[in-house]
């Protein structure tokens, strides 16, 4: 079909299509590559379908071998596509209902089409110059986020995951307490401390990483039996830095826990950061959504006394990956972090009104659009879209827990849930779990792992499974797609049971 | 076409789509949308379509109006089609051969296809389990890479922009020279001093900001009159910052500034860094891909010197955006700097042998999968299509130098250039220039910014200006579209002369 796309050329194969005066040939392309893609869009749907086709990186690499090395010559647009088919075999479909594995899942079409059309506009968040329309998209959907937050004069900028906008929040409140650190360095600030649960997300210990607090300095504050700060334990671990001639800096409260998907009490937590002068970071990256159901907003109460905030769309909300955005209360502080005002970029002798070349507000200089596909689907669900949505997810979650209480072999790890995670055992009938030193612990402790392998050996369906603490290898089902059914979940620990009965 | 969706709906809106069992709904729905991206790829590609249609902020956003707002409810996908078909009404044409605004130009369309899969399979890069095909193209291409830098046991990672990668470079040094700084931070260090041109990348001092290191501990090293760092001043200051009681802990070069495109001397800087046992990172953003050509290599002479490295493959070897790579010279580094070892995502006890879980090696916790749009660029040119590529952009500023030359009211900035940057002033017959301090200076300051005011509002072409240093402000052309031809240069001079008659 394009076999003779590489003889056409008067430089190399593909870059001929540029050539391509009428554009048949690469209308021809797109076309095929759009039947390919949706063909896998729709083998997504089937619940029939595998979720993967698992082979050990060795076994992969043998497959491949033929198409993933780079040669010295050209290859035919046909060969493209069909490195293209060859790529979507091995994937795993984590657009596939029974796809459970992360908090992001699901696959949007309305979200796909603004990728796509991202990718086809290909710009650069930093000017309004390049992105006249993008920038002036982003702007109205934090304004969005911010007013559901309450910060009806906050401000925000979408930045590549979570664990960026949790630095980007660490990174502000630095800021905001020592403004010369900036320009001086952190030498001889003492031992600046930071606060958030045991059970908050890695980053924030990358965060302080990065910024010279050092991991040490980030102080695990307890939780109790749902995953929730203690925030007595917060107040006295506080006072005891201070005693210790430490700065605390911030606490950051989680607000959907990775694991049981806990909720930390943000109006207790406000309280004692008031109370010592702290910033008060929120890490929303997967609970934020909740605050598009009227249903569910209660689980953020507070929030609004928060000063930073991460709220990744590409998780509750179902964006492509990826999607995360930093919100501030304060308007003003992104651009005081972190401007260097680059005069060949953020030049003010422009001739138009420069207030939405944003960049400079970034730790980034170039800046992938992220928002566009955000955008795209917010006006195509509209508000009450997203709300039943989220509103979904918590019913699921609810009837997969009703369900997994009716099977003697399945035990929960919280009977209670917030969010929209379930923990839970398989708990083989060998095993007999009678106190907290029994073998049978540690028994227990390898049979996720052990079903886990079998489940993408078979490739049905795909749950992660991780240890928390004391407590032995669980699994966590997140349910971020809208796409799942009740008998999604019924099929889920029927194939559970279904594998048990090999190990 | 698609009007009758919400009716349908179980759900809401396009929700549904995900009920679509035959998938037609989602097949029509991406061929009308592959329908419009089409026609604007064609428009892309026509001389005679405008750049932009441009208006100010305020305009678009009164034209705009009815369709940048979020509702309550959903809409159908034909409003969806017909946002999309707005947004690209007003998109710059970031691939037009007449637009060269920035170092990142040009649309392969194999790149888009490379998106248009990447945001179909849509998943994370963190994990093997979940991005089996994707983690394996990384391994091949950072390989790849390293090779043209003759690093054949170093490692790599894409990153979200080489302001990123540059950032991963300094957390390196720090680490390597300061590995307890991870752990207690970097109070009492001391003054850790960093040394770049005084052309280099802002980005620097955003990762010297972000680190604790202080950009007032980022030591500027003058330039000689081509842009190149004057190794003798670095010398110099360095040993004044021992003298001072500094602790110099690495300089970086730049390969391919963003303003002139010149290349730093890196043998000689190598030399001082082994001197004084300092690390070096070189930010290759854009200059990296000169490593692709036999003809060009040579301006990054003494690369496998260096300790890291930023490469932006978003630059010249044109992917969509973005793809940019941090390597590193020693294997091991970025996993010991970033390493937080999270149980629920990085554990040991999986059944496939790990390696490939590379994600702990990052700042970031989800990652974009960036690698595959260029693999499939790369493996449709293969090696030869990007050698042939880049020494076009070559080519082809020479040639505009050259043509430059010949018209009495152009004048260059450098008459050698050693990059595909080409700068220059339009010097009007009102202005003559004189000598220094000659007040033709401060009128022709201001030329380049109303001749862009005015290119933007007529919409043929797009360039960039900036001031550097004492110059007033200048035109940069950056050649990085391999859709340009001879004839797209000569009409930017013409058009310029065409667009002064307004002035």
């Amino acid at each position: 079909m394009f076999s003779n796309v590489c003889l056409q050329s008067d430089l190399v194969c593909v870059l001929d299509i540029q050539a391509d005066k009428t554009g048949e040939l690469r209308n021809r392309f797109l076309n095929e590559l759009v039947r390919l893609l949706d063909n896998y869009l729709q083998s997504e749907h089937k619940r029939t379908s595998k979720v993967l086709d698992f082979h050990h990186p060795h076994q992969l690499k043998e497959i491949m071998e033929h198409c993933l090395i780079i040669d010295q010559d050209p290859k035919s647009l046909e060969e493209v596509l069909s490195d293209c088919r060859e790529t979507l075999k091995y994937c795993v479909k984590t657009g596939h209902p029974l796809f459970l594995n992360q908090l992001s899942t699901g696959l949007d079409i309305v979200g796909i089409a603004g990728e796509m059309l991202t990718s086809v506009a290909d710009t650069n968040m930093f000017t309004y110059e390049v992105a006249p329309v993008f920038t002036l998209i982003e702007d109205i959907v934090l304004t969005k986020m911010l007013g559901y937050i309450g910060w009806y004069d906050g401000e925000g900028m979408f930045a590549p995951g979570g664990a960026i906008s949790n630095l980007y929040g660490m990174l502000s409140a630095r800021h905001k307490r020592f403004p010369r650190v900036k320009y001086s360095g952190m030498s001889n600030k003492g031992d600046i401390v930071v606060f958030t649960s045991e059970q908050s997300h890695f980053s924030i210990n990358k965060a302080a990483m990065l910024l010279g607090i050092g991991q040490d300095n980030v102080i695990a504050v307890d939780c109790d039996s749902n995953g929730k700060m203690k925030v007595d334990v917060l107040r006295s671990k506080i006072k005891l830095s201070i005693a210790n001639q430490q700065t605390p800096l911030m606490v950051n409260a989680t607000c959907g826990t990775t694991i049981l998907g806990a909720f930390d009490p943000l109006e207790k937590i406000a309280d004692v950061c008031e109370e010592f002068g702290m910033w008060l970071h929120v890490d929303g990256a997967w609970g934020g959504g909740a605050l598009l159901s009227d249903k569910h907003r209660c689980l953020l109460k507070g929030i609004h006394r928060a000063d930073s905030m991460t709220w990744n769309p590409h998780k509750m909300m179902g964006t492509p990956l990826q999607c995360s955005a930093i919100l501030l209360k304060e308007k003003g502080v992104l651009l005081d972090v972190n401007q260097t005002g680059a005069t060949y970029l953020y030049h003010k002798d422009k001739h138009y009104d420069t207030s939405f070349d944003t960049g400079d507000k970034s730790i980034q200089c170039g800046r992938h659009n992220d928002v566009f596909k955000l955008w795209l689907m917010w006006r195509s669900k509209g508000d009450n879209g997203f709300k039943d949505q989220i509103d979904l997810y918590f019913t699921l979650s609810k009837y997969l827990v009703s369900e997994i209480k009716k099977r003697p072999r399945f035990q929960l790890v919280l009977e209670e849930i917030e969010g929209p995670n379930i923990c839970f055992w398989y708990i083989p009938s060998s095993i007999v779990i009678t106190d907290e030193h029994d073998e049978g612990k540690t028994h227990l402790n390898k049979v996720a792992p052990s079903l886990k392998a079998l489940m993408m050996e078979k490739g049905t369906i795909m749950i992660t499974y991780q240890p928390l603490g004391d407590l032995p290898n669980f699994f966590r089902i997140a349910i971020s797609n809208p796409a799942i059914k009740k008998e999604d979940l019924d099929f889920v620990l029927n194939e559970i049971e279904e594998l048990a009965k090999c190990l």
